[in-house]
């Protein structure tokens, strides 16, 4: 099948270059016009587990213009719209549209572009990071879960999990992904933002006194407005596998910390924290920590002049 | 009278050196072993809209023997119960203890260690700056409001508040201190806990979108629980007055950003958002915009190694 990346940023470029290893043809789109030129001069240079630099072609997503098999969305929360405005032209009637951002409230958005039974919702623990232009560095092992909307449709998630598993990425067929992808979001949700806001490390977070207190309010936010919303969430389970998340990441700086403190960029907390108090607000549920969250982090954004 | 400062930073300092240039003896108590050296050697230094070195004898509080008329307490809030015990030796039968400290409920504190008839409540507008071990930079004026928390000992009060208006530090006897002391407590909950975690200017935090409505959010949990506590406060009037002084201290740092960003010292939050969380609390009254930002502070004091 005809594969586009939409947002071939660190996680998009090892989603790219695995399926590119397969009988599948990939390709890349993205707007940082360096990362273009030095993938298009030079291939893209994959460091980490593997050492090897592939030819990948790789262009603007307005310039795309042969029909999608498959689109794997993996943009910044907030570029999401204005992608799936870009690549209209690749859209047909049998195109699938995979969506891996992190983050609540997507559905939403994709389903004004791409019919309800096209979409695949899906969530994955891989990493990757972006060394430069050109340049992914790709370690350790990961895996994905993804489901159809329509349930009439499981047949094409079950295709592409098959593909993506192909491609040693790794994917399940998820009758019920929902809650993997607000368990996941609690997981953002709960260190992405105070480590930005605090400007310290998973580890040192949950070290503290406080850090654990806030990340079980936070938590019990987002369990309170996803029940609400219909999805099944095991409170007790999501801050096992919160806390346990912590302790293998605990040198890391979240990526909100990476867009706020370190690069000065527009972070995705309205999607995280702030998709939970909006969606409390119109259920009617009070969620003031991701709300205070927000407006912080909003507040730092206008403070260092990024908003 | 013979009148003790206790905790002689930058406003003890001020009210030290005014209270001096009446008929009354001063004595200057402090632990700061490089202050206490320089006044001694030195005198008190005052630059600002006076200029001027004064001769003030300045102690430990531990050194102090002389039983004392009036003292001034004007330490940090954490440092009140250490000072308090510090000082038993100069309390008399008839010592009167005037608190002028920020924050809410140091009167459960002093009761401790004071009759009721001899404590006074106050809180002031007053400013000063400590630019150094025994030079006091003084500019502006202010004044202060002061209460006998035992009713039936006014006279005490009203002669306290006579003797400071001499040394034209304007003190106003004021027959219902508590919402005063409460709205300083809105000003300095609103902005030096957030200017403080978001590292900015007082008009920074304002300036942006979501800093109002934190403010609001904040001020209105102070409100509900002095109202729960018997505190009459006007929601509206100290809104307006939180606002207003806003836009008077936009250019400065508060100074619980002082400590915690400038100075990598333990800040007053306990006593200020945390103490409103606490009576909160004990209320049954839910505060988790003063909650949170107490626990993002302490996280922050935890991360910076400074708890």
């Amino acid at each position: 099948m005809l594969v586009y990346i939409a947002g071939s940023g660190a996680m998009g470029c090892r989603f790219g270059y695995q399926i590119s290893k397969t009988g599948n043809d990939v390709i890349l789109l993205d707007n940082w016009e360096e990362h273009i030129k030095s993938i298009q001069e030079n291939g893209l240079k994959i460091t980490g587990d593997v050492e090897e630099t592939v030819k990948l072609p790789i262009m603007k997503p307005t310039e795309a213009t042969k029909e999608a098999d498959l689109i794997i969305l993996f943009t910044k929360a907030m570029q999401l719209p204005q992608m799936l405005q870009d690549i209209k032209g690749i859209i047909g009637s049998e195109t699938k549209v995979l969506c891996l951002l992190n983050g609540l409230g997507h559905e939403e958005v994709i389903r004004q572009y791409i019919p309800e039974h096209n979409i695949l919702m899906g969530v994955t623990v891989w990493t990757a990071g972006l060394e430069g232009p050109g340049h992914a560095h790709l370690q350790g092992v990961g895996a994905l879960n993804l489901q159809s909307m329509d349930p009439e449709n499981q047949e094409a998630g079950r295709q592409v999990a098959d593909m993506l598993t192909e491609a040693k990425l790794f994917a399940t067929y998820d009758e019920n992904v929902l809650p993997n992808i607000w368990r996941k979001a609690c997981v953002n949700g709960t260190m992405n933002s105070t480590c930005a806001l605090l400007d310290c490390t998973i580890g040192e977070l949950f070290a503290s006194e406080d850090g654990p207190k806030m990340v079980k309010e936070i938590i019990h936010e987002f369990v309170i407005v996803g029940e609400a919303e219909g999805v099944s969430l095991n409170e007790e389970e999501i801050v096992k596998y919160v806390f346990d998340t912590s302790v293998k990441a605990a040198h890391h700086y979240p990526s909100m910390h990476q867009d706020l403190v370190q690069n000065h960029r527009l972070t995705e907390i309205d999607f995280i924290n702030g998709a939970v108090n909006t969606k409390g607000a119109k259920l009617g549920i009070d969620t003031p920590y991701c709300r205070l969250i927000t407006q912080l982090v909003h507040a730092k954004e206008e403070i260092l002049k990024i908003k």
